[in-house]
């Protein structure tokens, strides 16, 4: 493990924990915080000393940029105990890597890569114990970046914070989902921000996922804005397709996140001979393959969802039930993800980043 | 003015009042804030009682959703002083309506219409010095709501701050600014939230609007996202045209922000007999008016800018300088807007709002 130098890093630890309070059995997601953060603060050109300190408000003036114009990008990961103990990051390079995409497009400073990964480390060697062994189980963690200038002008802040909270988990949407695909409302626009992790790109869903959900689909599979003929994303997940044995996913563009279970996924479906195409996939192609039997799978891939089964779809007015397979592909991927992260499977491309 | 009763609203006074360090010669936009601001907190399915406070920082949970998804609108408002020193807000029912159509859009509770107009007038009151008489003075009011819940799941908060900051304005953008015309980035989608004051639509501008600063343009003037054909809004203001005499803005619609100024300016052109269509602009249409010369001014308008000049537009590397002319709309526009908002001129419409 990489340590931030003690010179590179302040440390002021919790007096106690608050872990014996929490129940690893019934944990709803992203509502409990370990005992300690990272924080680190851009000022003056440049992003100050790290800083990891017990969990706690933070103190913003209330004309911060971040709240007025929503100058803030995050990255979700985990981290993940074997049964011996030992602590893994999943490539933590691609977050770091998306982080700085992210960054730049919100005209924010880039994060140097040595504080993201050391301060990530050691934070998570200092949560040890939060981390519970057994795949499925692990410990979220949620960099992110948000304006904290005290400036009302619609411009790009001069001072910013960076912190790192972490959120033990089980895995999101553990039941199978039903999704609308969007045929109204959009996500993001060719020449915005889709791409990247900004905030607003999610709150911009609620409602229309608001509406979905009185209709009784949790999610929506967001479609391109221009026509609404080609699926998109899931707004916290990327989609796959299965028509026959054939996966199919869209590829990526200034609109869809470019996810890392969603890269990931296509990789192992290299690996294991299972063909992949990443080309656009349109509505009519899935309706008609729902028609004819050929669609066997959807899933959602994402880093809270892991790989994530959908039950069934509605587009105009019509639903098409997913009836799924015990030899699912979402399964097969699930798993092999799963067992990389845990370290039980072999790591043929190096996505382990061993912490601790 | 209609006071909210002292048993409807909390009211702590500073001590002492900070306006005898300020330069009100020198102010720069969005950068001093009066002696107190409004907080009312949404909680239990409710807004509670609004608290009148010292401005001063506030305390977020570092999961608060607003920091993660961009759960957060805002509003733009002015109050004005006139020479005898009565105050007067201009149209606030706009800004409030509008406050809950971006409310309705990012999912977020509605805000009480007495609580938001009690609550403008009780603070402003409170805040009387800071407003100075004089045309082109005012104090700069922003509303806004944020998603205060902490929980980093991504659906809607159970949990809001709405609040109101003041901040002593001069006019916005006092030079003619050049722009450029969008040809590859883009504000919103159809379908999106760009009809919304939504924060997330602003941190989204900010990266391609650098671009163009580096290449001389102060704005960018949005254009469809789909085909880049037609000019909507610069993001901070909406757009007006100039052919020959006749006045032409795009119409709303869910990617252009309906801007207060720029519907008092469509009334005021009726009332002054200026021919004013509300209709697509193409791109072509206006660099085929600038070519042969009918393209007289085109500017911007919205409540901190006001109405402002643009002295040049770029398109395809092509530069189109516009002349602009004594006599221009921009200035008759502006001269009866601030003639109505510091009570010189007849109120025909009863746009202005008394306060005290």
């Amino acid at each position: 493990m990489n340590m931030i130098p003690t010179n590179e890093i302040d440390l002021v630890k919790a007096s106690s924990s608050k872990i014996n309070d929490v129940d690893f059995n019934n944990l709803q997601f992203g509502r409990i915080f370990t005992d300690h953060m990272l924080v680190c603060n851009y000022k003056d050109g440049k992003w100050q000393k790290p800083q990891i300190m017990p969990y706690q408000p933070m103190t913003l003036e209330p004309s911060a940029r971040v709240l007025h114009y929503g100058q803030a990008i995050f990255e979700g990961m985990k981290a993940y105990k074997d049964d011996d103990g030992k602590i893994f990051m999943f490539r933590p390079d691609q977050n770091f890597a998306r982080l700085n995409k992210s960054a730049t497009r919100l005209a924010m400073p880039e994060f140097p890569k040595n504080y993201f990964i050391n301060g990530l480390e050691t934070l998570i060697t200092l949560e040890n114990e939060w981390i519970k062994p057994g795949k499925g189980n692990s410990l979220y963690l949620r960099p992110f970046i948000v304006a904290t200038e005290p400036a009302i002008a619609a411009s790009p802040a001069e001072e910013y914070s960076f912190m790192i909270i972490c959120s033990p988990a089980k895995a999101y949407y553990t039941d199978p989902v039903r999704v609308l695909f969007a045929e109204k409302y959009s996500r993001s626009a060719d020449g915005g921000v889709g791409y990247a992790k900004a905030a607003g790109n999610y709150a911009a869903q609620f409602y229309p996922t608001r509406l979905a959900q009185e209709k009784g689909f949790q999610q929506i599979i967001w479609t391109d804005a221009s026509s609404h003929d080609y699926l998109e994303e899931a707004g916290t997940m990327n989609i796959f397709f299965r028509i026959g044995n054939k996966l199919i996913t869209a590829p990526n563009n200034d609109r869809i996140l470019d996810g890392v279970t969603r890269k990931s996924i296509i990789q192992i479906a290299e690996d294991l001979g299972i063909d992949c195409e990443v080309r656009r996939v349109s509505v009519s192609e899935i309706k008609a393959a729902a028609k004819d039997g050929s669609l066997k799978e959807v899933f959602g891939a994402g880093t809270a969802a892991v790989v994530s089964p959908i039950s069934a779809f509605s587009h105009a007015e019509e639903v098409f039930e997913i009836s799924g397979s015990e030899d699912s592909y979402a399964s097969i991927f699930k798993d092999h993800l799963l067992n990389i992260q845990h370290n039980i499977s072999e790591d043929k491309h190096g996505w382990r980043h061993k912490v601790c």
